[in-house]
């Protein structure tokens, strides 16, 4: 194995720890809220610091295999991985967020059982998970898949979002809570664009192909924030 | 001039054109909310493509140059761009969603006349004009003044998020509105982190020296997200 191809596999290797710490905060996050566990929440935020060292790493990586790549698709490779990399550190961010808001959320009682937050916890989060197998499998279809159900994601959180406002106006003693079940919401909605974001970007890297802002927005700038 | 240098200045020209038109976008997404102009809302919102297209055309730049970049400091700067690039097409996607909000809000009585959203705005504009100052100029004093200005940004979307919750519980008729103006208040401190991230790199770039996440996070994950 050359020096090349040991730090490229170095760099997805990084990649791969990102992921797999970025959807374990998501879920993590999501158990503190559901199981109104406040020690859990705070592992979440303490822990974010190791994506943030994991970011730099992967640019650090990054910038010195630039220097001697001699071929447009190795360039095309570590500038996407860059941006994933951004994107997972991103989730991260997301993910403290939400435990941020459990925390909160668990200094009072619970409005009602959970059902459609850890229904797009797991749609986010397996987005996620196969935006990253398509990335290191190389399978664009699998990539290509995960765009279209960023939509669902969109839809259940402007769902959550019209339930939560109703919520608010039959009984004001309920507003605080919403809001912040409502910033979960917005957050999760959040973390299936970030994985829209990286399958967009694997298809852009082994096809090719620019397929960012091509149809609609995932941005759900409609709801809740 | 070398064609390196044509192309890196090309590079740098698009970026200057998509920071104005960034710039531009918040600001007139703003008249259309302060002014209920729905013309100008539905302008901002249509011209969106423009930064898509030149986010497009910077990365296209910038995997070109790449592989013809002899040294780090190149291959510094040409990443940065990237992310800065990135950066400059969220704060679009942050002012079409004003521009959204505006829309609806423009169908409804105006609670009051806004006054800290507008300054928001123009803290908001000025740290990212200055943060392109600061890249195109070289100037690493201009980018480091720029971070602990987001933290104003932070504690001004906090003091609306309260205030507006206040107004939500005294009158629930206010709610739907309260909910609007909260969400135009969280995407002008989103374009804040935008310019900080933008100014984080550029310290990056020209000291070499990675300051992002050393300090506080700027993500303002406890109000209205």
């Amino acid at each position: 194995m050359t020096h090349f191809s040991e730090e490229l596999a170095k760099l997805k290797e990084c990649l791969l720890a990102m992921a797999s710490h970025a959807e374990s905060a998501v879920a993590r996050a999501m158990r503190s809220l559901v199981e109104r566990d406040d020690t859990l929440a705070q592992a979440v935020i303490d822990d974010d610091t190791i994506l943030d060292q994991l970011e730099i790493e992967v640019d650090d990586i990054a910038i010195h295999l630039l220097a001697k790549a001699p071929l447009a698709t190795e360039l095309r490779l570590i500038t996407v991985a860059m941006k994933i990399s951004q994107n997972l550190e991103r989730v991260g961010d997301e993910a403290c967020a939400i435990a941020k808001r459990a925390l909160e959320l668990n200094r009072e009682p619970q409005l009602k059982p959970y059902v459609d937050l850890p229904r797009m916890a797991t749609m986010a989060i397996e987005m996620l998970r196969e935006s990253l197998t398509a990335f290191i499998e190389r399978q664009t279809e699998t990539a290509r898949a995960v765009i279209p159900r960023d939509r669902d994601v969109d839809e259940l959180n402007r769902q959550l979002y019209r339930e939560l406002s109703s919520f608010m106006i039959e009984r004001p003693a309920n507003i605080s809570r919403c809001l912040s079940l409502m910033a979960v919401s917005k957050r999760l909605e959040r973390i299936a664009d970030h994985a829209t974001n990286i399958a967009e970007d694997i298809v852009y890297l082994y096809e090719a192909r620019d397929i960012r802002h091509a149809g609609l927005k995932h941005e759900g700038e409609n709801t809740g924030g």
